[in-house]
């Protein structure tokens, strides 16, 4: 197969989940994620080093090995923690290599697509953006014995775990530049994808980066959001799924979606006014199931494929 | 090609010179390396997880890549240390990998294996011996200031720097068990070659795990040893290709070879009594020249393939 060009844009598991579902209709994907991370072995090597932080690069790549044995293989290495109490301790493998192949080559994008290579992922890996970012968040009541006051929350890794309600997000340094192979991708995109992940910290991001929201306005390709099936995420708690559609508009008011992908367990487009808001951005309500039956807050690799396929594809 | 089935022994650059030949000559290739090293990253490596130094593994399993494009990246890649001045500058990015599938697989030959089919290695990698393992040797002058006192000197990277004349070298544990892959390899080869490599720290050791120096003394297999081309090393200097013989015969009274491989420049068969000692063993003394041009002190793949082609499969 070589399938339609799809660009789907997230960070952390999300992403992962739309690559790993978008495997099975296509091999012309280009994943573009944040570079805003700063916590955990991401933390440390972006820390150590000024990189790029590796770990949504590397979670990207994982998802995009090949779908053999050795595939597997390498996918399961990418991702192993290196264990012990040193100064290793908590580092992905992957990481490790993804930033060793940056020293080598000197250059974020050259050495994700050696890693590609030397991986034989399908499709293509890039960061959003060439230069590593912070998230700040304006948050209402961030110091739970504060509830009414609003403050400034710093950090990737502070905002995912905020107790307070979020109402925006900014980057700094902010209007970053894109990454240029990101915004071409884009252009020449049959379908491109948002969601689903973090909303705040590995959604909203893109939309933020002036370049990529103008490329993802005005692509010819086809929009698809993809809503998460968690949605007490603490970065979003009492977030409904209307209020996340929300929150894009918020961040980009001219950006139009053709097709909104909801979980039926997740939703009552019905009753809690989800179909409208959708249309208010133009986009068509897909609801199906897209859930993993055991663990229900994740996507489910088949179902989401299935969703995608009948978007994508047709039915 | 498949071919006959080779084990080479050693350890660091002087193993991954006789790997990187051998590959012009068979697919069945088994490298069997030492496990004392104590010194830069396998030694860090070797003190916080408790684990084998990886470090002469990794260069064999860097020999060992594919002769493609994709094989030498993946080359480079292994042998690439991490900059920076902070906790993971020095680090060998194989070592790393290596490590972390110790970790995976709990065991250190399957987890050598599993780099070896995700890095599609030809030929096998073995450890001499599943416990790291410590040099020992004793020494005359190691202070320089009393160069009559005879001393101990501990651990691999300490003895390989020593000014003072190594007398010889033993294990820390004492007769430590062998692998049993690398027994089992020994005994169906058709041809084991010992050498190059630093004498005393590379080469010795293997003679010094008793069970894998019953298996060269009684293997059906023909033996080669191929001396050294630099003979300056730290812990060698002063000892001629002769001494380097009966170094060999001191560590291993019963082992006789077959042939020993050295180049014109570096010894005088006629003048330095090499034929005699070699033909001591049992050896016929093969003279030809297996030096790189530009960097004499090391072996040249190619004439050292050469070299290797006309003993093994016929000149």
């Amino acid at each position: 197969m070589s399938g339609p060009r799809v660009v789907a844009l997230g960070g952390g598991h999300g992403l992962a989940a739309s690559l790993q579902a978008l495997r099975h209709l296509t091999e012309e994907i280009t994943a573009v994620v944040t570079v805003a991370d700063d916590g955990g072995s991401s933390g440390r090597l972006r820390d150590e080093f000024g990189i790029l932080p590796p770990g949504d690069l590397r979670m990207a790549l994982a998802a995009l090995c090949e779908d053999t044995a050795w595939g597997h293989q390498w996918s399961a290495v990418l991702q192993h923690r290196l264990g012990g109490g040193g100064e290793l301790a908590g580092h992905a493998l992957g990481n490790l290599l993804i930033m060793g192949l940056w020293e080598l080559l000197d250059s974020p994008i050259g050495g994700l697509d050696l890693v590609g290579r030397l991986l034989n992922t399908r499709g293509r890996v890039l960061p959003m953006c060439e230069v590593p970012l912070e998230i700040e968040a304006t948050v209402l009541g961030a110091e739970p014995e504060q509830p009414q006051e609003i403050s400034v929350v710093k950090g990737q890794s502070r905002v995912a775990a905020t107790p307070g309600r979020v109402m925006s997000v900014c980057l700094v340094p902010d209007e970053p530049p894109a990454s240029e192979p990101a915004l071409e991708a884009i252009k020449l995109a049959d379908f491109v994808i948002l969601g689903p992940g973090s909303w705040f910290t590995s959604v909203m991001p893109h939309l933020l980066v002036p370049d990529l929201r103008d490329a993802l306005v005005h692509t010819p390709a086809r929009r698809i959001l993809t809503l998460n099936v968690g949605m007490d995420d603490d970065e979003t708690q009492g977030f409904s799924p209307a209020e996340h559609i929300e929150v894009l508009s918020a961040h980009a008011p001219d950006l139009t979606v053709d097709y909104v992908i909801a979980d039926p367990a997740v939703v009552r487009p019905d009753e809690d006014g989800l179909r409208e808001v959708a249309q208010g951005i133009g986009a068509e309500l897909v609801v199906t199931p897209v859930r993993k039956m055991r663990r229900p807050r994740e996507h489910d690799t088949l179902r989401l494929a299935a969703a995608y396929r009948d978007v994508i594809l047709g039915g």
